[in-house]
C-alpha cells in the first residue's frame, strides 16, 4: 500500500467567492506522477487553531501532509505557529537564517521581518529559489510534513526542488503519463479509445482547454510501467498527428524543436491576438535561437506601414479577411527577415461582429519562401478564448506543416 | 457577530487530477450573499472515519457545516454513517421515507436500497425535487448541520428549497471591497496599515501576484457598508498614488480609460516581453481607441530594422541597455504613430546572464513628444514572473506618467 497524501491550503483569501486553489489542483498532478494519491483537501482561513486542528488530523490519517500558504512576513501569516502547535514543538528562531535574512533586505533597503527565521523545533528549511519565504519540512518516521509559500511560482519551484526528491522511495508501483492533444473534442478522444482503459488498474482522465486537450493515462499495480506503455503507445497510434507532445510539452516547445532542427526561422503579425503568440513562443526558453520578432498591427494602418498590407485590399476586404490575413503572414516573413510567417486577423468580441463576420471570426495565415496558405476559423467563447484558442490553432497549423514537410 | 460555515465535499472521484469542487464554489457564492463568510471548505474521499473526523472539527468551530456527496444508494455512498458517528446518534430508518422510496422504486422497476431511508436519530429530511437521495438536517442550539447530495443539479435545488429559508434569520450584514496597488510589498502595506483594520469586526487580507497587489477589505456588524466605507477611504489617503483602482479594475483598463479621457494613443517595442504588453492591453475590449500596435524585436537586428534602434550604439551599450530603451520607446511611438511609446529590453533568463548584466535585469522607457525617460529596473524570480512584472511596472509607470500630467 503505497502512501497517500492530505493537502492543506492556508488563506482566507482562498475562500472568498471566486476563488480556486490552484496550488492544491497542480500538487495533486505532480503527486499522482509519483504514484501518490491525495485523499483529502482543504482551505483553511488564517487562523492559529484552525491550521493546527487540520494539520493535526492529516498527520494522524495521513503519512504525507503539504501545507500551502502563511508562511508571508505579515500579521495574518500564521502557517508558522500552527505547525509548531500541531506538532507540540516550540517555535525557535534560526540565527543563521535570520542573518541570511538580514543581508537580503539590507541590501534592498527594505524591512525585515524577524519571523521568517522562525520554524518549528526540529524541523529543516525548505530552500526557496525565487522569494525570501523559506519552506519548512518535517520529517519522523513514517510521517512526512511540509510547508510551502502560496505565491504559485516559489511553491512550484520548491516542491520540485526539495520535496520531489524526498518523496521518490515512497511512491507506489504506478505510472502515469500524459499525451498533450490538438485537433480532437473531449467526446470524440474518449469514444477512439474508452475501450483501450476500460480495463482493471488503468485509468484515464480527459482535460479541456484553450491549449487542447490533455489525456492523463495511469496503471496501478505490478507491471504498471508495461502497462502503462502498451496504453500510451497504442493511444498514440489511434490519435496519430494530433498528439502534438507528451507529459510537460507545450505547442510553442514542440514547434520550436522542429524549426530549430531545421535551422530555420519564425516571426508573427498580429492583430486579434495582439502579441499572444509572441508571448508565447518567447516563453520557451531559448526561442531566440528560431523566432526572430514580430508585429502587433491592431489599427488598420499599421497592417499597411509596418506590414505592407495592400491598403485598396484592406479597404476592399475588410481588415478581418484571407487576402489580409495572407499578406500579415508574408509581411511578417519578409520585413522581419524569418523563414516562416504567421498571419492572423480576426474579431475577438465582444464589439464588432456583424452578420457576415461575427464575433469568432479568425483568418489565419502561414508564408514561407513557396508561397502562402490560410484558414479561415470560427472559434466559440469569449474574447480571452477566442485569442488563446487563436494562438493553439496557429500554432498547431506550423506545427503540421513542419511535419509535413519533414515526411 | 455572525454565524461562519464550513463546507465538506465528499468524493474520491474529485480528488483526481484536474477535477474541482464546483459545488463548495458555488455554495461559496450563494452564503456570501446572505452575509455568511466561509471559514474552511475541504474535500475528503469516500471513507466513513474521514469524513466523521472532517465534520465533527467543523461542527466544533463554526455553527454552520454544509456536506455535499456521500448520500446516493450504492457502497460508496458513505456521509449518512459518518454523519450518525460525528454526531454520536445512532443511525436510524425512517419507516415512513422507506415506504415513499418503496412506491417510487417499484413504479419504476428499479431494485431499492433501503439506506437512503436512513437518517441519525434526531435529524429530519431535507426534501429533493430532482432525485431520489434525501437530504439530512440536524439542528440543535446555535449549531446547524446540513447533507444535500453532490449532483449539482439536486444540490442546489435543495440548497434554495430546504436550506437557505433556514439561514435567513442567522444572516449578518457584511460588506467587502477590494483596493488593486502596484509600487509596495506585501509587508509594506500592511506596515501601513495594520492598525486600521486590527478592528472588531473589520477583516483585510492581501493577496499578492504579478499583476500587483489586492487588499481585500471586509466589514461585519451593523454599520457594516459605512465602516467598510470609512476603513477603504483611510486605506485609499495612506497608499496615495499606489492604489490603481478597486474591485474588477486592471491596470490595462484604468491606463486605457486615462489614454481615452485625453484622446491619445500608445504604442509598444518589446523584447524580453515579446509582446505580453500589447496583449495585456488589447485584454481590454475596446483597446483599439487607445490602442495603436506595436514590434515585437527579439532579435537584434530587428531592434535597428523594425524600432530604428542605432546599430552602433546596440554594438558598443548591448541590447540590454537604457539607450536601447529610449530608442525603442522613441521607434515604437513614431513608427506605430502614437503619443506614447514604450520601450522594453531586458534579461528573462533562466540563460543570458552576465555578472555585470544579471537575469532580471530590465531597463524599461517611455517617449512622448517631449522626450524620453527611463528606469532600470531588477526583477525577481523565474523567466514567466520577470516578464509578467515588467508588464505590471510599464503600464504603471505610464498610468503614474500620465496622472502627473493631469495634475
Amino acid at each position: 500500500m503505497s502512501v497517500r497524501a492530505e493537502l492543506i491550503a492556508v488563506g482566507t483569501e482562498m475562500l472568498e467567492i471566486g476563488r480556486r486553489d490552484t496550488n492544491s489542483e497542480w500538487l495533486t498532478e505532480r503527486l499522482s506522477r509519483l504514484g501518490i494519491a491525495v485523499r483529502a483537501r482543504s482551505v483553511v482561513e488564517d487562523d492559529v487553531a484552525t491550521i493546527a486542528q487540520a494539520v493535526r488530523a492529516a498527520l494522524q490519517r495521513s503519512g504525507l501532509v503539504l501545507v500551502t500558504g502563511g508562511l508571508g512576513p505579515t500579521e495574518d501569516d500564521r502557517t508558522r505557529g500552527a505547525l509548531a502547535d500541531a506538532l507540540g514543538r516550540p517555535l525557535e528562531r534560526d540565527p543563521e537564517k535570520l542573518a541570511a535574512l538580514e543581508r537580503f533586505f539590507s541590501r534592498r533597503g527594505l524591512p525585515l521581518r524577524k519571523k521568517q527565521a522562525d520554524r518549528p523545533r526540529g524541523s529543516a528549511w525548505i530552500p526557496n529559489p525565487v522569494g525570501t519565504a523559506p519552506g519548512i519540512a518535517w520529517e519522523e518516521g513514517e510521517v512526512r510534513l511540509f510547508a510551502l509559500p502560496g505565491v504559485p511560482a516559489e511553491m512550484r519551484a520548491m516542491f520540485e526542488g526539495g520535496v520531489e526528491p524526498r518523496l521518490s522511495h515512497i511512491a507506489g508501483p504506478r505510472a502515469a503519463s500524459t499525451l498533450k492533444i490538438v485537433g480532437q473534442g473531449e467526446g470524440q478522444v474518449d469514444a477512439l479509445l474508452a475501450d483501450l482503459y476500460d480495463a482493471p488498474g488503468l485509468t484515464a482522465t480527459i482535460l479541456s482547454g484553450d491549449a487542447g486537450l490533455e489525456l492523463h493515462l495511469r496503471a496501478d499495480g505490478a507491471d504498471a510501467r508495461a502497462a502503462l506503455e502498451r496504453l500510451t503507445d497504442e493511444a498514440r497510434r489511434r490519435l496519430g498527428g494530433d498528439v502534438f507532445g507528451r507529459d510537460d510539452d507545450t505547442l510553442a516547445g514542440v514547434v520550436g524543436r522542429l524549426l530549430e532542427d531545421r535551422g530555420q526561422t519564425l516571426a508573427t503579425a498580429e492583430s486579434c491576438t495582439a502579441g499572444l503568440i509572441a508571448a508565447a513562443v518567447t516563453e520557451v526558453p531559448g526561442s531566440s535561437a528560431w523566432f526572430r520578432g514580430g508585429l502587433v498591427v491592431y489599427g488598420n494602418e499599421l497592417k499597411t506601414e509596418l506590414a505592407g498590407v495592400d491598403a485598396a485590399i484592406l479597404a476592399s476586404e475588410g481588415a478581418v479577411s484571407a487576402p489580409v490575413a495572407e499578406q500579415l503572414a508574408e509581411g511578417a516573413r519578409t520585413r522581419c527577415g524569418a523563414d516562416f510567417g504567421l498571419g492572423v486577423t480576426g474579431i475577438a468580441g465582444p464589439g464588432g461582429g456583424t452578420a457576415g463576420k461575427p464575433v469568432g471570426l479568425v483568418h489565419l495565415a502561414l508564408a514561407d519562401a513557396a508561397g502562402v496558405v490560410g484558414w479561415r476559423l470560427s472559434k466559440m467563447g469569449e474574447r480571452a478564448q477566442v485569442r488563446r484558442r487563436t494562438v493553439t490553432e496557429a500554432l498547431d497549423r506550423l506545427r503540421r506543416h513542419l511535419l509535413a514537410a519533414r515526411a
